[in-house]
């Protein structure tokens, strides 16, 4: 266990990571944290429309496609990545991955994890994937798993933002200041060719996200990212 | 405006701000912070039973009393207390009440706001404080009212523990270590002389959400205080 | 304080504790239990379609019929009535609204409390009416109100069927068999003759929960009334 | 009553019903509704920010430039509009005010009502509006009130978006497309030049509902504006 | 892809379509609409009590009869229907059930699906049910899946009433007038001879959910079903 | 079927039953019922912690450990237990699983069965056990499912109290008065020598929701337990 801070992100495809945590991955990454993502599958069935519609697109290519983009976009952001190419729409996750990622926690020690909301009636994937980094992190926490491997603690973990927030049951809990790092988030998004019909939509999240967190605090904020709590936040300093 | 923090406790009786946020009102007072205490009333009606069973008790005397005790508390505690002495059981209040709150508001200027569930079912004063206690934030935030004192900015509000907590539809999200001042809570707590009967059960209270602050963390905590927020926490630091 | 058992019911309108718990009425009264009605209004201007449609009505014999008809109902449940007149459709109740069933409590002495569900959108009235019949209880538990007088202790409050059950995000926990009372029940609400409409309506209600409440039991119940706890059940016997 | 189709908008403050309904009031007013607006207040002391940051400013002028600005825009999108002026921050409604929008509400006799939402912990008046809003509609239909006045039916409530919407517990259960009345929308809040900063953050608003839209129907739609719906929709035609 | 419209219906068991969703389907049909109903299980084991109670019944036996009554209650409801024959008590449902799903969404190309509730403490098969419609739905409209298939656009998902609607957290977010399709529901589920119980049961509900659709709306309707939605509706008309 | 009456606990660890129903298992053994638990693994990976910090630790013995300590706590108790040892941390059930508790809900034929919250983000294993156990009632109420057993009626459901209740969505609806067998349950965990850390944290557990128990009674109750409802209730009684 070295000095560095790390940080998890678990997410379903291999894009979602972009949209959805880009501006806190860059924001760790640039304090000298070392972040890491696992992307449980490509997104290659159900999240590359724009490949799909090519002549003799094959599974294959797709998958090596959004792979290189989902690495140079994670390279932007200063994040490692790796895929599990467990599949998509749908998603289904047996005890290896399960296995898998307690492995993951457990060498990483994560201070934070990053993931899915909890419902997503648009995408089954999502809330599969943030059950499954849970029950991951619940089984890197268990003595009897693994006994050799030291434990770890209890990282709080972080809901990103859904595309369509309200639908979901998800709430912005809290407003993370990514103003400084949005360059990055920019470029890195722009890296996902194939689904360039969301860097505007993502751009607007950001200044939204950023409205609402000037109004719910005294500072100046133009881009956000809002997460959602899993569990009670614990200090031992002051309230605010 | 000087440096000095400061913070803002609206509690419906006399003695809710000690068993309920005792421990946050010393923690940040032995910090240097000033605290403020508004007791909207004595409790005199619905919390001084044993003061009533005591023979030929009076409305004045039961105040003075209340009023002796919250004053004590408030002192070991290390921080300033009010009355409105607007009545309990049932409490109403009107404008007036609104903007002198809305004044102490300007006046104090604090960085977060401590008071009640928004709802509770066996003590209709505890959420008729609370919604006086975020109107009359709203209030200080208005440019047109008294436009020539300053507004405020957006202070965070934290809830704190009803007495029982499922049934006031109120949830931890938030544990303060405040092991640091618990003799200063204790103490505090047994000036209610009227109340002895709730110095055990609010000690366990304490126990109980310091082991629950341990399990959510990696610290080790033995005594914490659960709150709840009303507005998402915004920051432009780390997320852990 | 005799030894007979005694129950409240706080009805918005006149008719309402006919319709919505009749058989709970009328089951208690058999039973020996002292059930007393405190009927808010008449439902002189929103519950009395039919009378208004005659010509040359007054609101004062709407009053008239409507409080006679309740007098009716009531007397073939077993039940004691009382109107306060305090106006519908809007309903306010100032503070001697609460301080008068405060003393009704404290008369009564009720083992429990039947009133509205907590929400309707079709009818405010009724959320109204148990705010205040849920606020006079804490009232009338309070020693420092009227304090010669002896407080009560919790007595259960159970929220009766609401017209629209989801839209009042009412929900039924408790059924009670109200078969062998069920043709007074019957007989109590066809002295309604201003709602005939809503006879027939009532009694596939009853129908309706009493094939629920089998479904939910081992018995068999032909009628049933359902209501919602605002608190949690003690026991000190078993769980079934 | 004519044959015209008629709607009721109840905004608190004199702008809301710009940003928030904007869209929907010019879309049936353009097919020939007459779309009537009333304003609780003019927003004079909590939503005139820039014009209190002006030298002399008073109230009177406030009230006289915030009308003027509404009636503009309510012009443009092609509605009536009318000022109760019963202030604002916070906002008190007496029996009055119910009783004068029951009077609205059986003159105008709508078809459907646009009001706030049924929360709102960053602004107490938008609530209070659209409980009076509600309570007024059920003053309406009470065939005891005015009897000589014709009552109404069941006219659609729905809730309009506001600043914040998941800390509004609000959700978008209707989108309506507002592309082809966009440039209305647009200059009519453009004519709220005392909140400049928000001309950007509700055109993003129409965006980002118009993309949604699109995702959850087969239409391409550029603009929409997102509604709650209070009652059930009730059909006599298909589901879709 | 010719003019006609289309509906799917995923039924659980092989009766549930005709007491849940009987009018809807029938007033479709009527209205020249292609239909069909895929029954995931005959029902076999949890809901054919009365079969069971017959000396020497055998499973085989058992689906056929139920297989026998839905189809006639299908052709009298005037759709196709479909058994997957997966068992019910507990129902699993894996991929070959989803893909299945996914080709009947592709080919049908519904303008409309129904489905069970998402909870149901009663019957766990019910939300299994509609989880997999759901899912089937999404796969579906991606791009990756069958790639040589059109996808589909994004129907509607309606879910019906379950038998205990509050417990099973579902409301009424739509009534549908079925009056006038009243009779051939009736004649459906009387062929559901081994179920004679719910005929009165659901002829009940028909005339409750009438009655309120009535209340909420200006229309006199005798017979509804009632919907609740799982996606926002999207209009380019108006809203009422 | 005797005349003893019996009661069915499904425990997802070897402890669970101890901690959270330890005191309703004694007291109804104390009045002659037979109470069963199953527990479906012996928490040897999650809940041994203690165990595993020893050197030379196995699987094996692990299980054999907890298994003594379970059925001496059991024992202690008055009921019997079996264990179906199907892994913990992750947990996973296969149709085995369910038919087993079905076949031993028909054998034991309970008249009530208690069991974990409907969710912990704490520990999956806790929800799944729920699931399993009420997946099993509903099976085994099948006529079609082994049709020559009889099928059983509809027992309720209690769920037991989680470690975080309001973290797990957990509301205490019904309190037992435990006070009578408090040391029969005190001895139980104290056989827990792997989690000494909690015996004190349970006794506080008795000691508050004793506390509220008295609170919401006329009773004076030392040590309660606290359970929700999955059905409602059904009485053939009075109210109170």
């Amino acid at each position: 266990m070295s000095d560095t801070k790390t940080a998890l992100v678990v997410s379903a495809h291999s894009a979602d990571f972009v949209w959805r945590a880009g501006g806190a991955i860059a924001l760790h990454a640039a304090q000298g944290w070392k972040v890491h993502i696992v992307c449980l599958s490509f997104g290659e069935r159900g999240e590359s429309a724009k490949l799909w519609r090519q002549s003799g697109m094959t599974m294959d290519k797709v998958k090596t496609d959004r792979r290189r983009e989902a690495e140079e976009a994670a390279g932007i952001l200063g994040a490692s990545v790796e895929f599990l190419d467990i599949g998509d729409y749908p998603m289904r996750a047996d005890l290896d991955v399960v296995f898998h990622l307690a492995k993951v926690y457990r060498e990483l020690r994560p201070s934070f994890v990053l993931s899915h909301s909890l419902k997503d009636p648009y995408n089954f994937d999502h809330p599969l994937a943030t059950h499954v980094a849970q029950e991951a992190r619940v089984v890197a926490q268990a003595h009897g798993h693994d006994p050799e491997v030291p434990v770890i603690g209890a990282p709080p973990v972080f809901l990103f933002e859904p595309h369509q927030p309200e639908q979901c049951e998800w709430k912005p809990e809290l407003f993370l200041d990514i103003s400084s790092v949005w360059e990055k988030k920019q470029a890195a998004f722009e890296t996902m060719r194939a689904q360039e019909h969301l860097w505007e939509y993502y751009t607007r999240v950001g200044l939204q996200r950023g409205a609402q967190a000037t109004r719910n605090s005294d500072f100046k904020i133009k881009y956000a990212e809002a997460y959602q709590r899993v569990f009670p936040h614990v200090t031992q300093g002051t309230l605010a």
